[in-house]
């Protein structure tokens, strides 16, 4: 219900909101920001070591969850969790949990953490710089002999990039149907989790209820431009966009390119492009950070000389709230009915199961970072992500929030992924700020 | 060099050339029309009969030149030729030659011809009907006892719907590159011509010299939908269109659809939308018949929820004028510079080999099948040819002329293809009585 509010909101509204906050702290626990910090070098040697986890023949990221890769970086990853102390497990969707004591055995833990998994080709940040940045934060927790009130619990998240089924198992039903769906790693996704020590059997088991985590948070390399481009260190996370996808169909006919005149053409090649056209100018044609996309296309026959009787595209549109979604959807429909009728095609379209419902963060959580990040004298941004984490399956559950640093050239799954150690450690730092301020309340 | 004059002519100046024409009749030879007509139900027949030879299994055309019911056709149609008289000879490209004696064995023959293969799902018209009705001027001459003052030779090109070699080979030289391509019937085209009795490593004996070939006459369906929708019979062909490629590719940069804002995308799909709408306006942009066509699109990485980085397309132009197809493309090549600079994208054009030049009919000759029509009553029309046709390589050695009929729907290339009786009967008899008019000289 809260992310209905949210959209329908005066901007003033939301305001009041966002500033009291929908979970309970207030600026007092940020008075006294705790002097420590993370170490810079450690973050920076990881992360270097970490990237010989699964490489291709060309020396490139193949890291795929289930892949000899993933097990051996998971291997990595729990003996230095050991070593930190952590009471380290698997659980049945085969995540990597480590959990570290508090004074309060009786409050509910708060989790953080990332995924390790990358895509074929995939880059050395993108979900390691937040495992790497959670381990980080205990460790420097550990050298401060710092305990927090709270439980903590350090979370590396299984199949983030293909089937997410870590975070859906750990807040959600898992249906057959996706347990059998075959991975990267050519295993289907329950053979993946077994081969990663979970039981994909029993892999209800690991569910939690809501209310059983306090609060999670995840700090995630931007994957996008905007920071780099407005010269800001840290971006705040409003939520999670949902994701809409719709084939179209464009029928006009395919006829002899030589035979017939141009005025007596049904060239669906060239109705789709009035199409994609419309699409770029709809999504343009309103206010905020929506995107749309025709990034599919195929026309038949195909050949120099028959213009294209049919034509096939994918359309994907992206926001924070699905009324906007609908709303431009709507708007796309609207031109497609116009240039149909001019063109003389048909012009259909077949809704896709959805991709992702939007997920909102929490706002009293958002603030939480906003100061961190302030009083750690960062520059930051509100801001969407355009990507879908491991933290929008976990709003279900809890309260979430993620912490952004900037990629840059806005470049992600590729190995040309970068982000500079100054905006790691500054993630790593606003994480650890963060979850000491959590605590402190 | 007739062809760039006919460009550069005024109007005033084209017409005076066509009132006169460049072959030497004059309108005398019309003054008494035959009253001779060919069968109606005979040709009507014989399309039904002779649709029977190569089929499918779905029982559509699939008589492709050296496939068996090539064969099977032609030896049907050398019974025929025979029955009629005709000295009946393969020549080395396979060509099916007739010939009937004339009064005076000294004077070059008139010719005259179409084709009998057909395309994969072809129709029952196309060349064919060209070829019967040259069969059928034969049988109506012998039937009335005419004797022309030339030599009359009936011809049956090989292989016209794949590489035309049977017009090329009487026409001009045919390199052993043509000859190792693989034709439809999976036999090269060396052992194509070879299988229907022609000599493929002679294959330069049956080239004829410029003045061997008095005229060449060729009726055909139109493949279009001009005379049906103008509600006219014939249609006297001025030219056949040259034809002419490009690929062009069009390098934006691929990025996530999800995190990358609209402002910062440089989307391959949609700067060539505008391209393709570009290419539809430039040649909408000037009177004439010319066709401009984008028939292949293909974008990479073809995903939802990636931004396309690179797009190629297949541009086709055609036109009676070369030089208006080179006009034409420069116009394209300045919208795509353009639209490059403001989409922040490479727009790049690579000509393709010619597919072919612009062949013009004789002048004079149209003028002889405009008034053979309109003395038998019928409404015409000077139209180009937008496809190919054995003419045009014929062009090179002797003047053409080509006479259209109507095609149902403007359909060809397909089973649907349909030209009705009337329309058949009325094309032979124009062929009947152009041949005629061109011998009474």
């Amino acid at each position: 219900m809260r992310r209905r509010s949210f959209v329908k909101n005066s901007s003033l509204k939301a305001l009041a909101i966002s500033l009291l906050g929908s979970f309970p702290w207030s600026t007092k626990s940020f008075a006294a920001v705790k002097s420590i910090r993370v170490r810079s070098r450690r973050i920076e040697t990881r992360i270097s070591d970490f990237a010989g986890f699964g490489r291709d023949h060309k020396g490139h990221g193949y890291r795929m969850a289930f892949t000899p890769g993933d097990i051996a970086g998971r291997k990595w990853f729990i003996e230095l969790m050991k070593k930190a102390g952590l009471d380290t497990s698997t659980d049945e969707a085969g995540n990597l949990i480590g959990k570290r004591a508090g004074k309060d055995s009786s409050l509910k833990p708060i989790a953080f953490g990332s995924h390790i998994d990358m895509v074929p080709d995939g880059g050395n940040y993108d979900g390691t710089l937040g495992s790497l940045a959670a381990l980080e934060a205990i460790e420097v927790m550990n050298e401060n002999n710092i305990v927090t009130n709270r439980p903590l619990e350090m979370i590396i998240f299984t199949d983030e990039e293909g089937s997410m089924i870590g975070s859906k198992a750990m807040s959600s039903e898992i249906t057959d149907d996706i347990l059998q769906q075959v991975s990267h790693s050519q295993l289907t996704i329950a053979e993946g989790v077994n081969a990663v020590g979970g039981n994909a059997g029993n892999i209800g088991k690991c569910r939690r209820k809501k209310g059983d985590v306090h609060a999670f948070l995840e700090l995630h390399i931007e994957q996008g431009g905007i920071l780099e481009k407005e010269k800001l260190e840290v971006g705040v996370v409003q939520g999670i966009v949902g994701i809409e996808h719709w084939d179209i169909t464009v029928e006009g006919f395919a006829n002899h390119a030589g035979t017939t005149p141009m005025s007596l053409r049904q060239d669906a090649l060239l109705a789709a492009s009035k199409l994609i056209i419309a699409v770029n100018e709809v999504i343009n044609s309103v206010q905020g950070s929506q995107v749309g996309t025709i990034g599919k296309i195929g026309a038949l026959p195909g050949a120099y000389n028959v213009i294209p009787g049919k034509v096939s595209l994918g359309l994907e549109i992206r926001d924070l709230s699905s009324e906007k979604i609908e709303l431009l959807f709507g708007k796309i429909e609207e031109r497609a009915a116009e240039i149909a009728i001019a063109s003389k095609t048909k012009i259909g379209f077949i809704r896709q199961p959805s991709v992702s419902k939007p997920a909102l963060t929490d706002k009293g959580l958002q603030q939480v970072i906003n100061k961190s990040a302030q009083l750690l004298g960062l520059k930051t941004k509100f801001m969407q992500s355009g990507a879908g984490h491991d933290s929008q399956n976990i709003a279900r559950i809890a309260p979430v929030a993620m912490i952004f640093v900037p990629s840059v050239g806005g470049i992600s799954h590729s190995h040309k992924e970068f982000t500079k150690t100054v905006d790691m450690t500054n993630g790593a730092n606003v994480l650890l700020q963060s979850i000491l301020a959590v605590d402190g309340e």
